[in-house]
């Protein structure tokens, strides 16, 4: 016999946490929804040789491999699970390309894996929710993400700041400081300056062998706040100005539309950060990473421009701009802050309990009527003691119970029993639907 | 360079195909919840230890194994792919029985993996759309589940007949023709009279060695059509004579609510089929699968009642029953018949195009109020002419064009096309909002 468990760094899901969970991606969906886009869906099992080598070397040590079946089993692995969902995003467009419309606007919210070691808020198994436009580089596209990120956490109650930088801004400051072939490097040890300080920055860099008068040149980012003073830096780099450019555009966009978006007491703002870099090396222009304000967990939503990311498959100069919602991140600061509605469409609105089979047949006739109405219905199916299905009802909080006995069934009425307030009345059939499609 | 492919037997969506299956996936999952199922989900990946043993030898030889990470790599697997939804909600309600209430109805919607070999139909990667009641023998359950595959191909317009047995009454048939020992190779033999004929049934039961008398006994079955009949066959077995009772029961019950049910004009019918066996051996009273009238493609649907499911992980004695809507085979019907409808909650409804940037700015605004008026709205992205942007809208199959122009910029005012009729007319925004709210 096997005790049952499940592998580490994954979790099942409850009716009531799939409900919480449903809240969140519905919510995401119809915002999507009302920006245009629309859902693809690509397999949970990649070719190996499309995910390998685009999430850097720690990337590939993540990807977990499927062994290959019958009589290849021996051979070295020929597919994982993906990864995230914007490799295969590629993938799928380079390979659709003709079944497509471009500019292609897609949204896309599966499971993703990673055989990242588990740890509070990191799983091995989880949501994401991306959004992308690929097929131009009209910066209204970033205008656009940043509504929806607006509006999302709008609607989910959640304070947050999204902070925004350019990659074509950090590429200057590499250039700048004479250090344009360690990009990589530079973007990678900036992206620690939130979480670790400059001088765990100043470690990597020299680690990576930059010499100590880049490392100095590049210490006043630190005090660079705004993007009149990173023009200034940058007044020497045509890509660092032509970063500053997009960014400038994009928040002129956003503030014409939204002329309260500095004011910090509201619940959404857009922060420049010089110091937000993404890990990821397809970014190649805006660059977004949302943080909320109530609960520290980190990046909950995250995302950018690439301008080449279908190249890797055959399809080059094809420039491209998305985020990801981080599904189950939102999910804990939502559940920490206990931000969900009190229904789902989950919710069983009405059970029927009943003193025998008689009443029970009896029950059943009445449900179907009730569903046909759009009433979520259970019957209990046992017979036993009224106070067994009263409890059921209670434990699984089923807001009404229509009790049946042999009176009820000679009059052809329930006995109404509201679980929260103890109230009890005799309804017929019509009676009963007209309360129930009125309270709930 | 990679040219790009996804392993055999996987699939991508585009969003049209996503539409048409959501369409699938909402109509099964409103018609769950209306008998009272809430959903709960499983990881993709379980412990090879659960699923091992559960699906008979072959089943074992089809489970898509995952390599171990890290140190482990080297090792034997650990972990698999689910196969189905079954196995992983019998380890959820032993793992999780303190946090549910039984009798536990859940419903479950995901994919499923299986390294058969692909061909027409058959895919590696598939969705299942589970729904089962588990801590009830009440019949009412069987009862219930039959109105949901009712409901479900009448939201559908797919007309079906629900084949129903049950495995008592083939244990019965076993004991009858003394062989009660052979029970599971006379099952799958019998499961093959429908699609294969009665002699290739002799052939495997010849070759698992039954006698020739109680091959030529059992041959009576071909002849039995009616519970009376087979009642008679099975007057001196216990338990077959049980199996005939729970679908005598069954049966009265469903007559009762649906008096026409054995008419055959309708596009429902619940038919008894003693060929009917299904492989799945963890079965132990009634059995269903669905068949497609219009389409020839197989079971489309299926399931059953299991008494001891959950004793493998440790909970024995509780029984449950339950059916798998087979989304995507019943994808492929609705494809054949073209049966869906016209919009999906994906459509876009309007797209704003427009001579330049001024006028992309002034599109971004309305198209806000659009979205607050829950219009899904697109702003073409890029500065190009307007024929461009309103082949895209062709393409896209957008019922609506705003243009804008520096006129109607002046007005504040759009011009809108009708793309289906071709007419135009100008609109002031409320005027648009009124227009596509009230034609969409």
């Amino acid at each position: 016999m096997t005790k049952p468990s499940i592998p580490k760094g994954t979790r099942d899901f409850t009716p009531d946490e799939m409900s919480r969970r449903n809240y969140i991606f519905d919510t995401i969906r119809s915002v999507f929804r009302l920006y245009g886009f629309q859902q693809i869906e690509t397999p949970a099992m990649e070719n190996l040789s499309t995910l390998m080598g685009k999430y850097g070397e720690e990337g590939d040590k993540l990807l977990f491999r499927i062994q290959n079946s019958g009589e290849k089993a021996g051979e070295p692995a020929e597919k994982g699970l993906h990864y995230d969902l914007t490799v295969p995003f590629a993938r799928f467009v380079v390979q659709n390309r003709d079944k497509i419309q471009f500019p292609f606007r897609r949204y896309q919210i599966q499971p993703v894996w990673r055989a990242d070691r588990p740890q509070k808020g990191r799983y091995r198994e989880f949501y994401q929710c991306d959004v992308d436009v690929i097929g131009t580089d009209s910066l209204l596209c970033e205008v656009e993400l940043i509504q929806i990120v607006k509006e999302v956490f709008r609607r989910l109650g959640v304070r947050v700041a999204l902070h925004i930088n350019n990659r074509k801004l950090l590429a200057g400051i590499a250039q700048v400081i004479g250090q344009e072939d360690k990009l990589t490097d530079i973007t990678v040890a900036i992206d620690k300056l939130d979480k670790m300080g400059w001088e765990k920055v100043v470690d990597e860099l020299r680690e990576k062998q930059l010499p100590e008068s880049a490392i100095n040149t590049l210490a006043q980012i630190q005090n660079i706040k705004t993007l009149d003073q990173i023009k200034l830096f940058l007044q020497n780099s045509e890509i660092g100005l032509k970063g500053v450019a997009e960014l400038e555009e994009i928040f002129s966009t956003y503030n014409s539309l939204n002329p309260h978006a500095t004011n910090p007491t509201v619940d959404f703002s857009l922060l420049l950060d010089l110091t937000l870099a993404r890990g990821l090396n397809y970014y190649t222009g805006a660059i977004f990473e949302v943080k909320a304000l109530d609960v520290e967990i980190g990046s909950i939503t995250g995302g950018g421009r690439y301008d080449n990311l279908t190249g890797i498959f055959g399809l080059p100069g094809i420039s491209g701009v998305g985020i990801s919602f981080g599904a189950d991140r939102i999910y804990d600061v939502l559940n920490q802050l206990n931000l969900y509605p009190k229904t789902s469409k989950d919710t069983i609105q009405l059970l029927f309990a009943h003193f025998g089979s008689a009443e029970r047949q009896y029950c059943l006739a009445w449900a179907n009527a009730l569903r046909q109405n759009g009433i979520n219905t259970e019957i209990y199916p046992d017979i036993c003691k009224i106070k067994k299905q009263m409890n059921y009802a209670d434990q699984k909080q089923i807001p009404f119970v229509a009790i049946v006995g042999e009176t009820e069934m000679q009059n052809q009425v329930v006995m109404l029993k509201n679980m929260l307030t103890g109230e009890q009345k005799q309804l017929s059939l019509q009676q009963l639907i007209g309360v129930l499609k009125t309270t709930l």
